[in-house]
């Protein structure tokens, strides 16, 4: 155990080794730079997580993190209220808007099924996505979580829980990269990129 | 640029993202992460960073966080005060402790010279170093700092600084690594352990 010549630099570096991947080595070199830096911006700096948690609003409709009751996409009389994702988290949201290709609408489950780390239905936002398919307004729901064990998992589960609605659930397509090679393709994505052959018109249009 | 749904969310982002070493979506992620935490332990979390550098204190003599006006090395009738360990900043003084090899007290620079940081001799506590010689209590300083250019030039500075005084510099031993093996070690490392080598008794001692 590291003895630290002050108690109060000792429970800054608790706090920030609290955080996922960060080592006790490394919080106390963050640390350190704080300590260098003016007063006042270490005050913004603590206060910037306390205000984002205490003022933090999810949208009502797709609990993406927003600023208002609904999220800007949500709200956007441009995009088709008709098609749903169903994403992990709000860096999923994030990625899927980069990309330019998705003028649908979202649904943030926040997590997946792991009942290891003790998260289970009632821990995910399911019970609000059941209710955006009972307007009858969605007529695709799109699964795009990871292609992990737990990924797969929930998507069986929300495929059973939304059975009973008259959807279409489709899920992104997996295969190999574009701009990949075929040889350092894992021979599971590989195969499932055969098995999923697309039309070549389709494939041309990207 | 990547677009955030929240104002709020961005500048927690960005307030982490200024750390060394943090880059964009780690920032992200443990924004998150905190976003997922109990609002108290949140507030827990920043106030620790505000209060540290808001109640923080150096020791007048030695520099080393302290939680009063001087630090426990300091205060220590056990240690040599006729010994004084120049270091770069408090995790080398850990690193050091960790030893229990060093029985002296140090002095913490705050920084070695780097004038394309900025860095020149006033940023760092060399006035106090000077000020500690004045006294005459002091026999012999070793000089313990990164063996880079920037750490060479600070050392060479401080010894024409320290010249007048009637007083040993010595810098820590410089060689191959205890338990590494001679085919790894650098050349420079390697020719430097050779022309100061050392009597066979000495090595035993350790």
């Amino acid at each position: 155990m590291q003895h630290y010549p002050s108690k109060l630099l000792e429970a800054a570096v608790n706090e920030f080794s609290r955080l996922p991947g960060v080592g006790r080595k490394t919080a106390l070199r963050l640390v350190l730079h704080l300590l260098r830096m003016p007063s006042q911006e270490v005050e913004r700096f603590g206060n910037s997580f306390i205000k984002l948690r205490n003022e933090i609003q999810y949208c009502k409709i797709c609990f993406n993190i927003s600023e208002s009751e609904t999220c800007s996409i949500c709200r956007d009389p441009q995009r088709d209220p008709g098609l749903v994702m169903v994403v992990e988290d709000i860096r999923d949201v994030m990625a899927v808007e980069n990309t330019s290709q998705y003028k649908g609408l979202y649904h943030i489950l926040g997590g997946i099924l792991n009942p290891m780390d003790g998260i289970g239905p009632a821990q995910l936002n399911i019970q609000g996505l059941v209710q955006r398919l009972e307007t009858g307004l969605v007529r695709e729901v799109i699964m795009a979580l990871s292609t992990t064990m737990e990924g797969d998992t929930t998507v069986f589960y929300l495929f059973k829980k939304l059975k009973p609605f008259e959807v279409n659930i489709t899920t992104i397509a997996r295969g190999v990269a574009i701009g990949g090679e075929l040889e350092y393709a894992d021979e599971v994505t590989l195969g499932r990129s055969i098995l999923n052959r697309t039309p070549y018109e389709n494939a041309l249009a990207k």
